[in-house]
């Protein structure tokens, strides 16, 4: 039980109150939370958000990186009077945590993307926002409030189409712009694919439709048929066609706030996302939902921040669990950190309610851990903090 | 779901169409896949396929060499118009994948080698036909049609015998011949040994009797009579009496196209196979059916790889499972791969079927992580793009 | 069975009268007393005493480290006429094992601390009371009798609380101060918040009791209302605020007996402890309760111990199982350690005579291994008594 | 299945005729022996055969490192003419492989060491014979008639005693002394304390009551008065006085054959050892039975070798279960390797015939497995034949 002022009174909060009557996922470890989703969810939703690309091997290496790297905890360093503040490109976040973007949330709970911009927002720590959201992405800007907001982009092929979305995005108040490079194509995923579970295509098509007039017009069909007009348009509008380098320019004429470049796991193409003037990267791989037998993403980010230094803002996702994760992946050289599966299994849980019971838990486990580190802020962390597992 | 239009197909397919309908073996997961063999099969067949010498040490190795090589994806290379379109021997395969040579197909499926023969052929990949085949050469090379027909050789004693193989083979069109080092007498497997289970024996039987008119002249006893005299006779002919590198030339006399020696373990096998000649190794432990204990291929491969330069075609199988497993078997310097009892478990659940369900998935699956890790062919892969766990 | 006339006949005793009858933990082995602890205690109170912070990989990393390093035994070195006598901050015990602070052991007792001073005491065993003991340090010091007497802080934010304390400790016969750093704030401990389970806040509330005359003039309430008054009170006088180096002066003028700081896992705070003239260390992660993904404690030892030399004792603790794990500590450069869990669990079993025999156990263990590694003494023990896995 | 003279016939012979009904032990498996030694035996004998010391961490060890080393099968050798035939002292073995001492062998079956002997001598391979017989040694010496029989010594303390003990063994017949040097107490076993379970101290009466007159005379008590006097007699003479190596000239006074000292762990013990004149060593850890937490007995043995080279035998034992494991030992500098657990099992199955089922399929596995990485002798094998995990 903490005495400090922040995110870390959840602790005194659940203590004298309890978990278990307030809020549906009535526990604070993510192995039971995970447990939890997969008894609560139809196995599609679940495997949807639980499994990854191929064997599983990705999504277990993350893991296993997190177990090499280890604090350590310095004493009498009169940590009380810490803060999580952060400052991300020139703005300041309450926490180095941002909300990944995590698509077609609806199937998981009906209030989907609408309930996490509002638990995000009240915490004041950005939510990004999936193209393939199952809102759009007006109605979900609305429900943030005054939170800030990111978007995501999947960069489809139909020039007019991605500069419509863009557009969108900027009149509805989001001003950050992250583009996804490591899912030009979906990834081999047995789980899915043994369900012939793809709501992925739907998603898609509840967020664009309003930047696709030419889609807009072919509807009123039966739902059937419809569906197959949505796969015959969008599975080659955003799927089958990588990008290249030199596209970059066409986002930025297109976007006027920052861009960050999501997936990049090789120090060379963080050094040419810098040359190309890109404000951030974020060093991810998709959670291990895209390349199986990939490099576990922490593994990654030490060359890559090195390359880059200060050079550009660097993220991070891929496998973060706990606030010690967080602290982990700030010491080898992130800025901040994005927080996936956690999130979706408490909205899974118990809608808004839930996921802000994940985040404050999070929060507030991060807090303690940082001062129990012997830090005051994010900012202090470097590799010294770690001991690695020869 | 991809829009390529290659092998990546076969994702959008599945997504519309569903699995479990249409194909018995309803799973794109090898580990599934082999749990649902398991159950199918009686123990005998299932444990000869999925069982491995001794302990299991080597196949198990073999898995975790996978394991410590972790592939690092590349991003914005305009990977889209990608193909795995691969030269192997001079020739053009449109993927870098074979079928294994597995023996005695029969006892898992009564189509056996017939129906392999046909999927493989089907997709244009060579089929690598087993020396104790459950069918007759010439009646797979039929059901296999224009499709590439290799020969595996267990290398008899019987000089005649081995040339009337090798003329046999030729004679039905079979075009390059992989001799097989490794097993010139048959390991010490538990779970063969248990059960004194041993198809092998009777598939050098149904394999050479027509090469063999010695023992074909002494038939027509009972079956009991029958199976003791191919023992007495093919025992002492295929086992017991290990080669030696001077004996190449035998073959090479017996056959007029490419040759390639499996099993090769070790860089100074691999300098002696270039010396002598030989078109080709197969880097390979059997599966971790041969030597308990061995070396993992995988591990044995870079060295194997750096020896012989471009002096030969090196070959890799030995637990290769996934998209991503070929991909590291390419980048650690092989030209392509064989695929072994993943295959068998799909003629296992489905005949002819079974086997195409299980190709058309592998190479859907290579496809897309050849290209989410940022390459357009297979030929531009090299250890760079791999981070080995230390 | 040794004839020695040591620790190390309570094995011939166990073989000759059999410990099911007489011991309610009838078992030697640490995974089974766990075990069976689990089945004897209600979840809250097990999971206070087996839970880690976190995911539980700061506890998970304890043993990993134990199992890393391995004892290289000896041969005919004569260590019949072996003992475990050792000397730390200048006095002698009859082994290099101490009872560490374990808080309100009522919960899985209701003799409790009283209990374990009992079994300690009649093995010449100092025992460290802990602050948050559910006993008054009184009546502990008097169950002890005449066995040694280690005092615990938790370091409170009131010095006048702070000096209350530390007054009636040495009045009390407490010789040794342990300065507990690294929970100057409590973790993020899953198992304890899904249960809303604290008792440590009451174990605070009755050892202090007597040195916070405040709170004592607010008691005679209801139940309710003074357990929030405690909290209260209690909570921003013990977390929340770190403290500093330069407070150490402080406990120095109010502790006229040797200090030691708990909870160093670095080496620059280990020699700054030197520089502030204190009289020894804690090599201790709080095993595994307080940061999650810390570094092993047994990791951190080494360079601490070559850091400090002989200018200041080294004790340790985090994950001490085994008489083997004893030695490796030593042999890392530990003069002593603390064992945990293993009497708690003692204890929920059988009270005084639970504790005892655990206690018996670990030294008849220590006691025989250390002799046969071939060593007469714990001094004797160094690096190169251990092989190094790499 | 193998056309070789040796005894590889086994595999010919189980697969023609099947084991299931021949014998008990209808398994080629060690660990399915072991499940099955599991379900045959009381828990005491089972746990005491299967058991090791303390957290049985060294036994996880022992095994461990077998998998860290790894075979490299090379190809083409003309490894037919093979044979496992070694020298061994001066004295020539059909194979590189003994029987390791285990005691009191009748607790698992009731022809104890009698079938034991009987089913090594028929192989040719020398039994070793325990101090600790749950037969005399001189029935033991008769029931394996002309095969070669070696003689364990547990060190007591009376010399009178002790020569008498060696003077018997010389009397039968036994040609070479093997000195315990790991077990002068014995080990704190969990598994055998948590039932009081010592069949050990039966085990040394029934051995050296012939060499042991003042004991013999003050039988004819009731059993239990027995048992107590042999403990008050016995547990002193053979426990708890550690021997050092100014008394080995006594050995060599009493013994006029080789002499080996067996729990050799550190290269100096072993240089140690060929100073004061020992014709050899084995390098042991009691099968991780005695120091918990120990290095394993395969990663000692390579400084070992490295450290005596050809002037001293090394033999070795501790985790060897299969053939491969044999040929990892030899590779490393092992002249030969003693078997332990895999023949008591195979006792437990069937006596005599349990015994030779287990030593037959070892010897079978091999010979099979020298030939297949390309070896005609076991003293063709160097580190060179191993491939390291790093």
């Amino acid at each position: 039980m903490s005495g400090d002022p922040g995110f870390s009174n959840y602790q005194n909060e659940i203590y004298l109150h309890g978990l278990e009557d307030r809020h549906p996922p009535f526990t604070t470890d993510f192995t039971a939370l995970e447990a939890s989703a997969r008894e609560r969810l139809e196995p599609g939703p679940f495997w949807y958000v639980a499994g990854a690309a191929g064997s599983g091997a990705t999504d277990r290496a993350n893991r296993a990186a997190f177990d090499r790297y280890r604090l350590v905890p310095r004493m009498l360093t009169g940590a009380t009077g810490r803060s999580l503040r952060t400052t991300v490109l020139g703005g300041e976040l309450p926490a180095p945590v941002l909300l990944a973007p995590v698509g077609v949330q609806s199937i998981v709970h009906p209030d989907g993307e609408l309930a996490t911009a509002r638990a995000a927002s009240a915490l004041g720590l950005p939510s990004v926002l999936s193209t393939a959201s199952s809102h759009t992405l007006e109605e979900v800007a609305e429900a943030g409030g005054d939170g800030p907001r990111w978007f995501q982009l999947y960069w489809p092929n139909d020039d007019d189409v991605c500069a419509s979305i863009l557009g969108r995005a900027r009149a509805a108040g989001y001003s950050t712009l992250v583009v996804t490079l490591d899912t030009w194509t979906l990834a081999w995923r047995p789980h899915d694919l043994d369900r012939a579970y793809l709501p992925f295509i739907r998603g898609i098509g509840t967020a664009i439709a309003f930047s696709d007039p030419a889609f807009r017009a072919g509807l009123a069909k039966s739902p059937e048929e419809d569906l197959i007009s949505a796969v015959l348009r969008w599975v080659p509008m955003f799927t089958g066609t990588d990008k290249t380098w030199d596209r970059l320019p066409f986002l930025r004429a297109h976007w006027d706030g920052p861009i960050l470049l999501k997936g990049i796991q090789h120090a060379d193409d963080a050094r040419r996302a810098v040359n190309a003037g890109m404000d951030g990267i974020v060093v991810s791989n998709h959670g291990g939902r895209q390349v199986d037998g990939a490099v576990a993403a922490l593994d990654a980010l030490p060359a890559i921040a090195e390359a880059v230094g200060d050079r550009t803002e660097v993220l991070f996702d891929s496998g973060v669990r706990t606030g010690a994760d967080v602290l982990k992946a700030l010491a080898l050289g992130a800025k901040a950190v994005l927080l996936g599966r956690p999130y979706a299994y408490g909205l899974a849980h118990g809608g808004e309610d839930g996921v802000r019971h994940v985040l404050r838990g999070l929060l507030a486990d991060l807090e303690i851990t940082l001062g129990l580190t012997g830090h005051r802020s994010p900012a202090e962390l470097s590799p010294d903090d770690l001991w690695r597992e020869r």
